[in-house]
């Protein structure tokens, strides 16, 4: 089999050889239940989900692959609500003519990145659409775990301290040169990667709440929060981390870092007397050596409309940290 | 807002006005977690979980729309396993441009389709891609359920009648007639069906497995559980109840109907000494009121190449109905 045919999505014969042959072949070995529409498990306790559609393009990008980020992302947002990631849904929508050397590229992509998280595949599905009714490939994971510690945007308290685990936009950045055909000067690579790992060691401390500053960038999830918890936030402008590469793309192109997209960055909001042990965690872990505090839930607002991010620099300057706004980069995952 | 804009897949305001004024507007209600990128529920030991990417066309069609069938088709296939169905992920792909005015009409179809079944939505995803990256939207619901009876194609044993829940293929064919703009003389409906309240009440039988006959229809269901069995299951091919209308855009197409998809009716393989008591039971539900034994599975077979289904007519006949092959029906469901 060379390239996906429409006869693959039919559910005979050709399905089950695309399943068997291809996808078996690859992910059999992470399938809890084969040969069932359904997969059982068992539920223990309190159970964290999180749904994601991927379609991204390039599918292919320095760092990851849709594969590879179709697992940290689904992964990540299970562990943001303080769970233990144990498994995942798949479901893959192909264009007819893909070609299923790359089909298998990314199949190996989620088989390795899964291996790495101890993620079992728990259901799947294929579809197969005719050329021109979806761009190449386009992938559905759902990911659940156990909650271990009550992370939630409610828990937000005035006076907490936010940190941020890694300099951000490094994801956003690459895939817009990609998608651009701009030639990186560097080595930059997307951030793309599996969160759990990082923060498993800062379950015993006490943090409100956490959460990956995917699409919107770090801006999203602090204008998130705000009108979440009707809490105004200010953030020092010069502590947020940027990596050289990722402020040079977006001087020459006119992009706000605070806006790019992560996939492998998590901001964190907790009491500032955790900071310290928190911060000293995190920094012993690869993915958090930069991890620092930018800034904290500075008071309570009565309304939405004052629920707002405050940036200030060192000179004592403030602006807002706006709400993303307009076609930031479609695609971004 | 009259048009999804790609601004509106971004993360940021437009993203944000989405989910609050549409969204949000109209599932509120079912929604267990807001404002936050993973639910969290009380997992109750033994949870059956399936993941379906839906990529139907036509959108809407007689007997449902794709909403309707996204609800239908994930809750089936975990009340399939045994379970009844609890919650749903809902992620949405909309093509740039999609009229908002149809976004509303589906999310109203999942409404009322998750509020008939009792189902929750625990995690939710929004993506927007551009103008011809897909086909207006496709949907990916995966459902979960508490299982009450351990249903699995490894029980299937040799001896056990077949049942069949209700006539088949009229799903397919209204799709195929829609599709085609061929005019129906009648008035010919999808099967569309949540089918957990028609079983509920065979739980305290024995049942061995059962399976919604979608994508592949009965052929596919029938040829998949010998090849997991290791078994032959020899059906009465004038015992199948398949609807005049149904026969008709059959003959007229040269179509299958065993090979049509159905999306709300189920076989299911259990003793005979069950089957009374599970026929008056089903009978009994307006979904199965012509549940009829199809046929039973007449021997263990010692390897994948004898595990057939074998049509028998009324004058001796016999034949194997044939594993689907080819492009059946591409975007049924």
């Amino acid at each position: 089999m060379k390239h996906i045919t429409l006869s693959c999505g039919s559910g005979g014969l050709e399905s089950y050889k695309l399943i068997d042959e291809v996808i078996y072949e690859i992910l059999g070995g992470l399938i809890l239940d084969m040969h069932e529409d359904a997969g059982v498990y068992e539920g223990k306790g309190r159970m964290a989900t999180s749904t994601d559609s991927y379609v991204i393009s390039p599918l292919v990008f320095p760092g990851g692959d849709i594969g590879k980020l179709c697992v940290c992302g689904s992964s990540n947002d299970v562990a943001m609500r303080g769970a233990k990631p144990l498994y995942m849904c798949l479901g893959l929508i192909l264009e007819e003519g893909l070609d299923v050397s790359l089909l298998k590229q990314i199949l190996y992509s989620i088989k390795q990145e899964a291996r790495k998280g101890g993620l079992r595949i728990i259901s799947g599905d294929t579809k197969v659409v005719p050329k021109g009714a979806v761009d190449k490939i386009f992938i559905n994971t759902t990911a659940f775990g156990e909650v271990v510690s009550d992370w939630r945007v409610g828990r937000i308290q005035e006076g907490d301290d936010i940190i941020l685990s890694a300099p951000i936009g490094a994801h956003g950045a690459v895939i817009f040169c990609e998608r651009n055909e701009i030639a990186l000067q560097s080595d930059l690579q997307s951030d793309c990667a599996q969160l759990y790992p990082l923060i498993e060691s800062v379950h015993n401390c006490e943090i409100h709440t956490m959460r990956d500053a995917t699409r919107g960038g770090l801006s999203a999830v602090l204008n998130e929060w705000c009108r979440a918890a009707k809490v105004e936030i200010s953030i020092n402008e010069e502590s947020v981390p940027i990596l050289e590469q990722v402020s040079g793309v977006c001087e020459i192109l006119g992009l706000e870092a605070l806006s790019l997209a992560n996939e492998g960055v998590c901001v964190m909001a907790l009491p500032a007397s955790e900071s310290k042990e928190v911060l000293a965690k995190l920094r012993a872990h690869e993915l958090g050596r930069h991890a620092c505090i930018i800034g904290r839930v500075s008071k309570r607002v009565q309304n939405i409309e004052s629920a707002r991010v405050i940036l200030c620099n060192q000179w004592g300057g403030k602006r807002y940290m706006e709400y993303p706004q307009g076609e930031l980069l479609p695609r971004i995952c």
